[in-house]
């Protein structure tokens, strides 16, 4: 992908030396951000364009010309095609519009594009994209008409599904300071998909932090695993979430709706920052372009007693420590002080230091000994201390990498000077006490999740947490049925051989054979009818509670015969007979294949607590053990498991050990769908699991 | 209040030549405002400032001042305060720190300045405060120096309870074209408070929104009177929320932490916008400055597929319509669109229009025909662009006003162009998606809160909810007995005088007149142990259930008179028999008298939903119908109470009828702390209370 980036040579294709010619705008931006390699125009009148002829023939083009760009009225892109291919031409983008999110026609001339692409081995941005930026190599591909100082260089790169957002993005970018390094708007991904932008964006030694616009995510699952490995942070504003915009998307770029709830569940677990707007993006983006926030402990100067409540709501809102000022830096603080008593809270109130050239000696003191893992400092000034104020972001700046300490500058003032400092500085400047700690808390939790996934990938690999042979005798008992759906015993079978605490049940033909059997789960029970026919059991009078004793037994069972041969005439079903478990906490376990993230595990209590409360935590298989708990200690009926009101807490550690061997068993067979436990039964002394599905 | 806003003289005491002198600035601010009446200095020194004499003795200053600003020492101001009296001068600002914020010593100084504003008469603001501004009468007694361009006129008026933070926010509403009307930061509140003021700015013909900054709320139930009353939007900051602000508000403004849940509930019924953060206070003021939203319909129009997706996503988010447009507005549209199909989303995509000029057509057109509730247009343009796009604004504007409908301009461009935009379009200009559909969303809130409140007022008042005589009754009841908290017969009977339905009972001295007057309930029925030492009755054993027979009754009540009597020799005591009520969902309604906003009630499901999920719903006193329907309606659990699974809904009407009589109860009764039923047991036919709490 270098050479996407990095072209010693490009050539513009469908360039004319009309105002209003789209490729015109394209090679102009190309000049206008001074590109140093050489530049080619083609177009189906020749002319001259800032002194490069326009060509109207491949003919006259010399031979490995690195990256060609097209944009040419659809129909017209395959000839266009072919020809770079001939001419040698590696990469191509192609920003026309009007293919396969357009009509059936387009469709099948971008189908025509892939197979040339393939034909001559040719790697394809878009097509229907805007193309690309790279300020360090000077290259804007954009179609609009842009000038170079409109977007600054920075080191912050943007991979967006949608042309404009790149626009909206590159501005905000410019004015917070960060600048961009690289853009690319993906279009209809023919060919390079984001996940391929990404991993070049991860390698890309000119990127410090990723940011991406999606509509859709396709391969969610590539997506967190590039996430995984990483060592930039990514933040993604993903769209496309509610009903209202489905449609839009998807004459947009033929996006289709993820599930956003795991969307959300997948990116918190791979350390994948969310962003929920565009200021959000580029605000936690400025999070990034300081040091790493290493921990909770957080120190606030301010010069309002308003501030100071502000920051310290904010602080915890979102997870921040405020420990008191120690007497030492009180101390240091005394003699710039007009009042005789001083406050050591934190946040300090700085209202009565009139003398601002305090301010970075008290801040280096607190870095030095305090060690703070961040400090803010929330500075409100008029127009006479503009001067005075720059100089001290400037010293903080340099105090804050020699720390290796983030400090957020929440600047309060005129917006002209703001809007200055944010895009000089070349360091964050925040305009809100809200989001300068929120975006500390994004930054700290990236940094910890970090940690923690190092740590994870540093230990030992964990004990197998399920039987040896259980993927083995699984399989066997899958491929012996040839049901979609296994019976409720396969399941149970399956489950037990995972190691999952099943209670104890046996199947039986008929009421006598259920008699003999009963013994080996023992009274009371439970009868349920299970059979390929018996769809909605409990519908078709198919289950018997608390069953007591044999006469019962064969009298319950005879009952339930007539009834659902009644019912489903010639349905063939047995009898599975289950001990019943004594009372305990109902949970929810599960696991689902999504389309786009594949293995999902889910965990919720039972019933209306996931139906009418929603109260359900999602995590992507494979599990690792403080992912289970991490599972369980989320939902928010998480105390009830833990006991209420004096009662004793359920086996917390039984319900993650469920959960590990459910995840595996979604990892080893392949053919699952679906599956669940609901419920487990969670006591005290254990779990049981009583009913199980798995749809394959 | 006028003469402080509008005063035809000022003196300011405390003013000197020297540089570093504050009263200096207060004095150089109000010329540098352009006052227009007189202004006065009075030092310890005489001097001159700007050609104005330093006075050193109130002897020389003329009689019938209207406004003086104090700025000396804490412990001058008491001697200073008395001269303005004498003078006669009517309003004081005293802007010095160092009272009952700070110190012991500091509480007396200003309990000898109450007694001197009493004496003479006098309304003071402050002390600790930073002063008023008034941008309409050339007047700004802040004592940092300020520049009158800082600060740009215009209707937005502004309380605080903090002075830095009245600099902040005139920043951003300065920089928001909003500009600033009125502000004042209120300090120590010895003598004008919030409500004072608020009154003012809600008459103030050249206030159009006020919007407060809040530490603490004193007198809550005077705001959300007065906030009911208001013809003008009311938006709020209040901060002091988590456990690290309380110790740093204290300090600041002797401010108390409210409790944060009523405050939000308060705010929500009585139509106050509630903001998180400087920038929600400011961005939902923009809201205000457009026709208002009336209603869900929005219209969006956008030139990027992306920005189309964010946006239908927000609309959705808050609860806005996006119905496709018409085709008669397709028709207008199409010659102005490069592609021969386009789809009628709405969103619309002007992607394929180059003609910016088509835009204010469209709209109006769309204004014309489709009438939606607010518009929104997403324009994302560059550089040269500018000046097209600054020419629409202006027409959109115009269009806005003429059709009485808000249109959203979300301008994307570059920062230093929207920065001027939205200070000198004087119009709202949004420079994100998210956040302009957040506006439009919380004026439309505003605008229908307004109406259904106007209806209420207008219609006939309701019937009385409960029985005549229920007050008096109850009266009688609580004043019969001693103690502090009602024993359950004494809170039944007053809950049946309101007629609220309670499950039968008796009460019996003995086993043996329970057993004569068991019949009256019925059987099964429940004992309870009831007397002013039976305080925990569970725990002593005082509660037998299922009680089926006059045999069982007599033997249980004999162990439950051994097993207390036991436990608290001597203890008197009594027998409640009770009937049992076949099951039935429990909810809990309660009521409580909260010492800033009077009596709060409070409804949920019952037991964990309560404890573990905090699923409740609060609402100030008394209840209008609507609000109960409104509680009963907004918890989580709600669904469980229509019927989830098949099962019928309870009795809603009934439940509602509590919550009315209940709440007519806490109005009635204010000798009341704290009632509750928990639980009311609701069936399909009805509600029944079973336990009853009263605290006086």
């Amino acid at each position: 992908m270098q050479k996407i980036f990095y072209p010693d040579s490009i050539v513009v294709i469908g360039v004319s030396e009309k105002a209003e010619n789209l490729g015109r705008n394209i090679a102009e931006n190309i000049i206008r951000f001074e590109y140093k390699g050489k530049l080619y125009l083609i177009g189906r009148v020749k002319g001259n364009l800032d002194n490069i002829p326009i060509l109207d023939s491949f003919d006259d083009l010399p031979e490995g010309i690195d990256l060609a760009v097209i944009l040419t009225p659809a129909a017209t892109t395959p000839a266009y095609l072919d020809q770079c291919g001939k001419k040698g031409i590696k990469y191509v983008i192609i920003e026309t519009a009007g293919f396969s999110e357009f009509s059936e026609e387009g469709h099948r001339i971008e189908e025509k594009l892939g197979e040339l692409a393939k034909q001559y081995g040719m790697r394809i941005v878009g097509p229907n994209c805007i193309g690309i930026v790279n300020t360090a190599s000077g290259i804007s591909t954009l179609f609009v008409r842009e000038e170079k100082s409109e977007i600054a260089p920075g080191r912050t790169s943007f991979l967006s599904q949608s042309g404009g957002v790149v626009l909206t993005v590159a501005d905000m970018l410019t004015a917070a300071g960060l600048g961009v390094g690289k853009e690319v708007s993906v279009g209809n991904k023919l060919d390079l998909k984001e996940s391929d932008y990404l991993d070049y964006f991860l390698k890309d030694p000119e990127t410090d932090v990723c940011l991406m616009y999606l509509e859709s995510i396709v391969e969610g699952r590539a997506l967190v695993n590039l996430a995984n490995r990483a060592e930039k942070p990514i933040i993604i504003l993903k769209s496309n979430t509610g009903q209202a915009s489905h449609h839009v998307a998807q004459s947009h770029t033929a996006a289709l709706a993820n599930d956003d709830a795991i969307v959300s569940a997948a990116f918190r677990q791979f350390g994948i920052t969310r962003a929920r707007s565009f200021r959000e993006l580029v605000l936690f983006a400025k999070g990034f372009a300081m040091p790493p926030v290493r921990g909770k402990k957080l120190c606030v100067f301010t010069r309002s007693g308003g501030h100071a409540i502000i920051s310290a709501d904010a602080a915890t809102e979102f997870g921040f420590e405020l420990d008191p000022f120690p007497p030492e830096l009180m101390e240091t603080a005394r003699p710039f002080f007009r009042a005789d008593i001083i406050d050591s809270t934190n946040p300090l109130d700085l209202g009565t230091v009139f003398d601002f050239n305090s301010y970075p000696i008290l801040i280096e003191e607190c870095l030095r000994t305090v060690k703070p893992n961040a400090i803010m400092l929330i500075f409100n000034y008029r127009r006479e201390t503009i001067p005075l104020a720059r100089q001290i972001a400037e010293q903080l700046k340099e105090m804050s990498w020699k720390y290796q300490t983030p400090i957020g500058l929440c600047y309060l003032t005129e917006m002209d000077e703001l809007a200055y400092l944010e895009r000089n500085l070349g360091y964050p400047v925040f305009l809100e006490v809200y989001d300068t700690i929120q975006t500390l808390a994004v930054s700290r939790d990236y940094f910890l999740w970090q940690q923690r996934t190092k740590a994870a990938q540093a230990a030992p690999p964990p004990k197998p947490a399920v039987p040896p042979d259980a993927c083995q005798k699984a399989e066997k008992i899958l491929q012996s049925r040839k049901s979609r759906q296994p019976l409720l015993p396969d399941a149970l079978a399956i489950f037990e051989a995972y190691g999952i605490p099943v209670a104890p049940w046996v199947t039986a033909k008929s009421a006598e054979q259920a008699v003999k059997l009963a013994d080996k789960v023992g009274y009371p029970l439970v009868v349920k009818a299970v059979g390929a026919e018996i769809v909605h059991k409990s519908d078709l009078g198919g289950v018997a509670l608390n069953v007591r004793d044999a006469d019962e037994l064969q009298a319950r069972i005879q009952a339930m015969q007539e009834r659902i041969q009644a019912q489903v005439p010639g349905a063939e079903f047995q009898f599975l007979l289950q001990k019943m478990v004594p009372g305990g906490r109902e949970v929810i376990l599960g696991g689902k294949r999504d389309g786009s993230f594949g293995p999902v595990m889910l965990f919720g209590l039972g019933g209306i607590y996931v139906e009418v409360f929603k109260d359900v935590a999602l995590r992507l298989a494979p599990l690792s053990e403080d992912e289970a708990t991490g599972m369980i200690e989320e939902i928010q009926g998480a105390k009830l498991l833990h006991g209420v009101r004096g009662e004793p807490a359920v086996d917390l550690a039984g319900i993650k050990d469920t959960l590990l061997k459910l995840s595996q068993m979604m990892v080893d067979l392949r053919e699952i769908y679906e599956v669940d436990l609901n419920p487990l039964l969670a006591t005290p002394s254990g779990v049981t699991a009583v009913d199980a599905r798995i749809i394959l």
